[in-house]
């Protein structure tokens, strides 16, 4: 089976109104040649921790009800990136799926980006965001699809729980910065196709000028042998490619890592 | 503290006198310049099922004799690559290394090139090698070395075993072929390297012409941001490089993956 796949790399604003009304027709768009649809973390909003409460939703808020809306219309998958989630008085850092008949899954980010590299880049995401407890991978269309959120794929943990429960596909919507994108972003979305026989999809906000965080960029679509089959740049774009799943049962069956694998 | 490394990608024939003699040369050579000396994986024989029991030595035979000579000679620590073990009726693909003081640890391949790519490479290892059971870290002048040979770094699991008992470098005797080693050499050595916040050594057998595995070559040193700070080529050479664990203590504080894991 093929599954034709979009990634929507999006220019991100303060305004949220204009963030979900441009994400839309940048959907619109990639509904005519995809049939998933892949968008970036937080891609509803700037990626500045103190402003998520700002920006965040209560399930299902205006931004979860757009996606449905254009699944339907659009008879597509679309993996929501992941936008400020707000329950009780907790904010998590969500991906929503929908797809034709409504809401398929959600999955809120596990590991989060609490980094200090002096002179560089300094986060701490769990000042303001709460961990997600549940591995999730759901089916669509008989393909099995994994997912984790950007400083999620740091973690080889993750991804062999993926694919124990299945994964053929991960999907990695993330904001890797200007400090670790160049070394580590094509390289761990790489080494964790190659390592889980797996696609892996990155999907990156595109880097903006106007705000304090600055997105690496380079939303890629990744082979299990390792190949970057698709790559962007660092401005706003939508780039595409083919998930096979034949070619993932012969990289399975040529190098048999998975089978290979011991109990430790 | 800071550790100089050399790998030796030597050339290998089918005459194992002339290889052990040859090697006696390169390691006296490499270790005017380094405290550690690392030799690529089967490194006195031709990398080939077939024959190893015609090179197959008991502990200790005369590759051990020679490099437990020379360790002492020259005040080094030497990393013996892997050589073809023979107990009882079993051969094992072996390390074994010894220091100034004698003989310091032995590890035997636990995960078997068992691989099948149509029209490129068919190897089945485990016709001819018993696996081997044992994690081994030791330690060398407060510095903690994890071993592994070849397949076994395409296992994640080996590289996190090895980082739970300590290790902040791993050494990798190892001869990938022309097939996987292009994509998946520095791939996986490097992102392993990220994961684990640790160096990688690389060690390959220079590529010979006239034996029938071509090994990939490109012997190299990686550091745990994922550079590569020293590379061969595919003929003989011997590359140098430095440990530095101020380095390893320095990324694994900026960007603490190690302490973000999770139990699984």
């Amino acid at each position: 089976m093929r599954y034709k796949v979009a990634v929507i790399q999006n220019d991100i604003t303060r305004d949220k109104t204009n963030n979900l009304s441009h994400i839309s027709e940048l959907i619109i768009s990639a509904s005519e040649r995809a049939d998933i649809i892949v968008l970036p973390e937080m891609f509803n909003c700037p990626y500045n921790g103190k402003t998520f409460i700002k920006y965040a939703e209560e399930f299902p808020g205006e931004t979860c009800n757009l996606l449905e809306r254009l699944a339907k219309e659009k008879q597509c998958l679309i993996i929501g990136g992941s936008i400020p989630e707000l329950e009780g008085v907790a904010i998590y850092n969500t991906t929503y799926v929908y797809g034709p008949m409504g809401f398929v899954a959600k999955y809120r980010k596990m590991y989060l980006f609490d980094v200090d590299i002096i002179g560089q880049i300094t986060f701490k995401e769990s000042d303001y965001v709460k961990a997600g407890n549940d591995i999730v991978v759901f089916e669509y269309e008989n393909l099995k699809i994994g997912l984790s959120i950007c400083y999620d794929i740091r973690f080889p943990e993750l991804a062999r729980a993926l694919v124990d429960q299945g994964a053929q596909v991960i999907v990695v919507p993330a904001a890797f910065n200007t400090t670790t994108g160049p070394i580590h972003w094509a390289l761990t979305a790489r080494g964790r196709a190659v390592d889980n026989q797996v696609y892996y999809i990155m999907a990156s906000p595109a880097r903006s000028e106007s705000l304090s965080y600055k997105a690496y960029g380079h939303s890629m679509i990744v082979s299990p042998w390792g190949e970057v089959l698709s790559e962007g740049g660092i401005e706003e774009t939508i780039i595409y490619g083919e998930v096979d799943t034949e070619y993932i049962s012969k990289i399975r069956k040529e190098l048999p890592l998975l089978q290979h694998r011991k109990q430790r």
